[in-house]
């Protein structure tokens, strides 16, 4: 029986929920597989803070190097939601050749090519089903598209928390801030919950997707973003009028051999696909040309199934069937999102002539809702304010 | 670089899908992924026949052992649509130490058990992820699934001739047999579509999910079944009125420890999940203790998705990314479908008492339309007769 130990970085949710289904399925694991798999060392920030699921005392340390530089370990699975400390524990653990596993998508973002650039020279696994679509299969699945498919586009509601906000909003007519209030009691949100209100979260998550389906870095810094922290009950309630739910969508897309990449409120029409994706669920949808489109529905995150997933990268690596794939090269498409234009639902106040002369529909004075005619993000980012009294959603009235 | 010799049996639609797509990136996988693919011989019927995608007349052969026992063909990917023959075929195959794809639902089903039992023993791949679902990937996923979960349900729309004519019968309001002639005409169902219509496909499907998501072989004849030829019209207005659609859905569940799996004709809620799977597409929901519920989404048939398919199990075996699974092992719950229990909207001619004894609500007189109380659906079938003039479908109220 081949004997596998674990090292895993940071004891939260996720973290839990590894050791959670490690213990459920240790039996299974050994008699389906014909593997021993044991969490050897866990890295916390508090040796003495009590948990749900329960380890042996020795395992837990306060000194990454215990984990990442340990001889025992075979593979690190890194669960801290750090960046730069995280890039450094990663890189550590490739270096001592260890392979690794992670859910955190803020540093794969930031490091993407460089950390398979160091595991495909050292011949180590680097993966990160986690890291998008918490407990869907994505990565895995883009991959082998890519294969034999040029990616037209691939879009998605990629994040669990904006959704519950928009998906309660809409349901109830609370606002934003109680909702978020109670998603925060609920645990459906941080206490802190900038990065995913504001978009950054989804646009981290597109930057891993486009980067795969297109085969070359997409950088975060090539994607336009706009959050929904900014989207009040009565914009919800104007939209609903007109047959159209809001949803936090993330989007690229291949027009005419240039990538464009956006993270932004949508409206979309209610029976459309999107419009039935509620609550914490996520789904993301790929566009082949060999293939066609493909759906992919889950939940975002949660502790079971975003442990489901890295326990799945772990099992891949432990059986032999997945290697780090390359990615980000053989193409080199311009990628030019600053030109990404539409039609938009613009809440604003005051008076601004030059918005007024983008109007094609007026909804309301006070505040002023407009319907734009087809105009660039851009333009319209650049002439609007950025108060809170301000919201930009793009109208939608395509299949989504 | 590394060089692969396909044989290919059978030249028809999938056939010529997967001999397309080689030709269109013949160049990318020689530089994605370093592998010089080549279709060596061709198993036809007719060797002079005019066909859309053309190949050196060279490989063509009426004989199918000039595939399965030649030395220089590495992979042999089977497309007969055959049962008994592609049996022999793909027996021969991999007695001659050839890894086998296919896309054949029917041999899959029939002999599940024995090929993977030879291709173990062989340490040979057989491997069939485009005989279910057509382009969607749900048998890999399935078996990530089963390694971490235990698995409570896998349901689905299976069959996109079936879906075509339920979906072209509802917007339209047509009878069966003119969306049928239409279907046939637009190469959406075949000249003989009963395979399709009376739910044996979905039943070769269902049985090969099962046995992969349950762990242990749940045969054919363990799965009751009932197919779409006896809807009509009036039968769709009517459940229609009380806000509900038809699908014809293949499930099998877990219920405290009995596996039960049924295949028939269901109505659903419009506005469920399912009630948005329209036209040829397909889609299947697997829920997992850990993973919670997914749902994949895609084209279930057609030339370019199911030879993407075909093509994705032999890029996992060139690349090593992907072995036989065991499966039907290990696991030994009752399987006992005769249990099946619901309340059913009936449509029958004449008097009959019995039937009449378990009416909840009558639709109509004549015809009678009745909704059942809670009534096993064997005892249902068991009292109707099997004539065209009556047509027996769930009523369902739960999340579909």
């Amino acid at each position: 029986m081949k004997k596998v130990h674990l090292g895993v970085l940071g004891y939260g949710t996720v973290g839990q929920g590894v050791a959670k289904i490690i213990q459920e399925r240790y039996e299974q694991f050994k008699e389906m597989i014909d593997v021993d798999i044991e969490i050897k060392k866990v890295l916390v920030r508090d040796l003495s803070k009590e948990r749900e699921i329960k380890l042996d005392e020795k395992v837990f340390t306060l000194d990454y190097k215990e984990i990442t530089e340990n001889d025992e370990i075979d593979i690190v699975i890194e669960l801290t939601g750090e960046i730069d400390k995280a890039y450094d524990m990663i890189v550590s653990a490739l270096n001592n050749g260890k392979d690794v596993v992670t859910a955190n998508k803020a540093v794969v973002s930031k490091y993407f090519e460089e950390f398979t650039c160091i595991a495909k020279e050292k011949d180590l696994n680097f993966l990160y089903e986690a890291s998008v679509g918490g407990g869907i299969p994505i990565i895995k699945p883009l991959y082998d598209i890519v294969k034999l498919n040029r990616v037209k586009r691939v879009r998605g509601i990629m994040n669990g928390t904006c959704n519950y906000i928009l998906s309660k909003m809409t349901e109830e007519g609370s606002g934003y801030l109680d909702v978020l209030k109670e998603a925060q009691e609920l645990g459906y949100a941080e206490a802190d919950p900038s990065s995913d209100v504001n978009g950054d979260d989804t646009l981290r998550k597109l930057r891993i997707l486009s980067t795969i389906a297109f085969k070359q870095p997409i950088i975060e810094d090539e994607i336009l973003m706009d959050g929904i922290s900014k989207i009040k009950a009565s914009d919800i309630k104007l939209l609903e009028k007109n047959g159209r739910v809001i949803k936090l969508i993330g989007d690229t897309w291949n027009e005419d051999g240039t990538i464009k990449s956006i993270v932004q409120p949508v409206a979309v029409f209610k029976g459309s696909y999107f419009s039935s994706v509620n609550g914490a669920f996520n789904s993301i949808t790929v566009e082949g040309d060999m293939v066609g489109e493909l759906k992919f529905y889950g939940s975002g995150a949660g502790m079971l199934p975003t442990a489901n997933a890295v326990l799945t990268d772990c099992l891949d690596i432990i059986l032999e069937n997945q290697k780090t794939e390359t990615h980000g090269v053989g193409c080199d498409l311009e990628v030019k999102s600053d030109t990404i234009s539409g039609k938009f639902y613009i809440r604003y106040e005051g008076d601004n002539k030059e918005l007024a002369s983008y109007a094609d529909e007026v909804l309301s004075e006070s505040p002023y809702v407009i319907i734009t005619k087809e105009v660039e993000f851009k333009k319209i980012k650049q002439i609007v304010s950025d108060d809170e009294n301000t919201a930009i959603i793009r109208i939608e009235d395509g299949d989504y």
